[in-house]
């Protein structure tokens, strides 16, 4: 096993400590015996090699890692993505999964969907269902379905409770903190935050950005959720005045 | 016993079962006799009268719950003190302590310190010592004692970091912020709260309000304490712009 | 006019001029004419009086004040409740606003509308309609639906976003934990706090009890909600291992 | 300017964008030219070199950014440090600071200090005074000063107010919390948190901590610090229950 190999799988055994459901998941399928020899096509890495799947992967340049994605590779998975490729290497590698023909598609952001339905149409003929993970990727296949060109039966993982109630909030809002930090270099205390809607994320990225004693104003247009950002103590403020 | 003692007799024995660290010092002050037969003047209740001491309270008028007082007399403390009293009572009843020749004053304010020098000096030639609790209070007899006229050694009780670090802090802290609440009636959250002044008693407010969700805005002339608020997550203004 | 009528005189302005929604919803009422003359029985103080509709008011005795209760009468209210009264007297309140025979019901815990159907039947025969204000008597209601014995058109104030986004979580949250520190008379700093359930009013409790430095133990059985606790930095226990 | 000296160069512009009262001081020094021409050897890179002085610069291999140094370099100051450097390696890059002879030293951690007064004692012959940042640092030095082994004048800048209400409790606290969520990648939402120590960056760190929903338990054998941890809400216990 090389090197970028072996830091990748570092950490992919270090996320899984962390993911006692995921294994229980897993364990099932496998037990189960429910996804042995199925075709998955998945956009956001996940366990199911290990239950058995023939699983293809692909994503976004930005969010790839090489060492984990040589280390998906190392348990079995066709994985197709580099980091920092372009968009067009991405289209590359959407179309690379979807020649597999995968009979699930577990997408975030809906653009393995949309291709399937758009310019190959011949994958929905073995396409048995997909789930799509973001709030905007729901929001275009319901456009679809409304439009009756959805052909193909999507699970709305984005409207569990445990996706919004939690990764919305905790995770992107950590996620976000993090990245702002990351970037900036600067100290968060008494600086001046400007959170833009008071959605389940803007209430992670609120609330974390006020716990590093951050002064954060709210920007929101919903009535609602403007006036509970005004009684969680923000300010709230139109864009063009907080900014 | 009436029904006044004995509500008083309930509350002192609430409050008794919340202050361990109190009752070992009675227990001890017990055992080793040394208050048995003094004559100590009190401007807070404690719990010298069962360690044996000849105890006499006296306090302010707007900090009296007569069921107390009762209680505290049914424990044997001479009390001189009535809910809504006028300072001129006051007066009285702090002259009718320093009648009493207290051989030890524990005061809060500095008022009977200050009247055993003036218009009592005879109180002075049996008093042992005084102990003072309050910041204004400390700094009068501080002054009293670099201008030669403090005749009496004294224990400036706030100064203690187990008084100054929790009571103004916790106690003072949370004790206004109730008082503003009982007295308005109103919520809390999202409501502009101006705090004036960032010492220990300003920072234990201005934490309390934000934690009930209040939008809080400090005032602080000292540049260390502004500094520290606006880095707590504050927003720091003059007073002349925050009210 | 008396002193405890200016004194509820005083404390019913005070109110008003921190409730501006209401005000503006008075002057609309006033000025479209909508409710003169119209008969309404309320058990939460409101300000159609002033909006020229023949208000009867009853309410539980240990929510009365009687300064605001007389302050309400000098505005033409009729006021039936008295503080302290026992549940037989409270019975009596009730049905002496029903035998005003209103035509519409603002109700607090549905007990009047349950009155109406089952006592005083007579009374459905000119009830325009009803609201209820909490979560316990809109269930109360729903299961009447249910059972096909609600008889008068109910509004589920309770249901409204700006009652239960707020009402239940700031207010509720805020008057919980001053009445345990009234009652108490207790340092909240520090304090075990347990919260038992993780809804709209826990939720409320537990993040103002965190605000006051509590230790905040939250207890909850619906796994949802046990996990927002959780993410929001509570320990979470069963009841029986967090008392 | 290549590419790696551009990047630094702008890295040091933005971070001077943030840093007003150092800039300031910097136009100070320059107007007074109070600097220029001295020798200044530099454990932690300022504007010294820009107000006219002789700077040489070192530090330790984990904290050096390639292209930081590589900007500096190209603002004229003399750089000895490398990314990853070995320990040996920084011997040497302190050596060749020392070598330069410096009036004065701007240290953090007293290694080049240290080291003036042991193996270079020929550069206190030129040395005027020296400034040490850290509270280890600073007690080393005390050390010495009780041993009668130091034989420059020191400023404890760790010991300024400036440095350690802020440096200390913001900075740190904020650097620890990131540089943990960046080695793990996990969620700092609902995970125990063990703070051991309740000084001003325990105390910053903690605070962060709960502010990103950690529960956070925090270990102090000072028993002040203790009670003040735990009348801050939090956790108290000794590292071996902790952990």
């Amino acid at each position: 096993m090389d090197g970028l190999t072996a830091a990748g799988e570092r950490k992919i055994a270090w996320a899984a400590t962390w993911m006692p459901v995921l294994s229980m998941v897993r364990d099932r399928l496998r037990e189960e015996n429910s996804v042995a020899g199925r075709r998955i096509a998945v956009i956001l890495p996940v366990d199911l090699a290990e239950a058995g799947a023939e699983v293809a992967v692909a994503f976004q340049g930005a969010m790839v890692h090489d060492d984990v994605a040589a280390g998906l590779a190392a348990r079995g998975v066709s994985v197709f993505a580099r980091r920092g490729s372009s968009p067009e290497e991405e289209l590359g590698f959407f179309e690379q999964v979807l020649a597999r023909r995968p009979e699930v598609v577990i997408d975030d952001r809906a653009d393995v969907i949309r291709l399937a339905h758009t310019t190959h149409p011949e994958v929905l003929e073995t396409l048995v269902g997909a789930s799509e993970e973001t709030t905007s990727g729901v929001v275009a296949l319901r456009a679809m379905e409304a439009d009756g060109t959805l052909n193909v039966p999507c699970i709305a993982a984005n409207d569990a409770r445990c996706k919004f109630l939690f990764d919305n909030r905790y995770g992107s809002g950590q996620s976000t903190i993090s990245a702002v930090m990351d970037s900036t270099n600067l100290l968060v205390a008494g600086k001046r935050f400007v959170v833009v809607g008071y959605g389940w994320v803007g209430k992670g990225i609120a609330r974390r950005a006020r716990g590093l004693n951050a002064r954060v104003v709210v920007c929101e247009v919903d009535p609602f959720a403007a006036l509970e950002a005004f009684h969680d103590g923000f300010e709230v403020l139109p864009v063009a005045e907080a900014c």
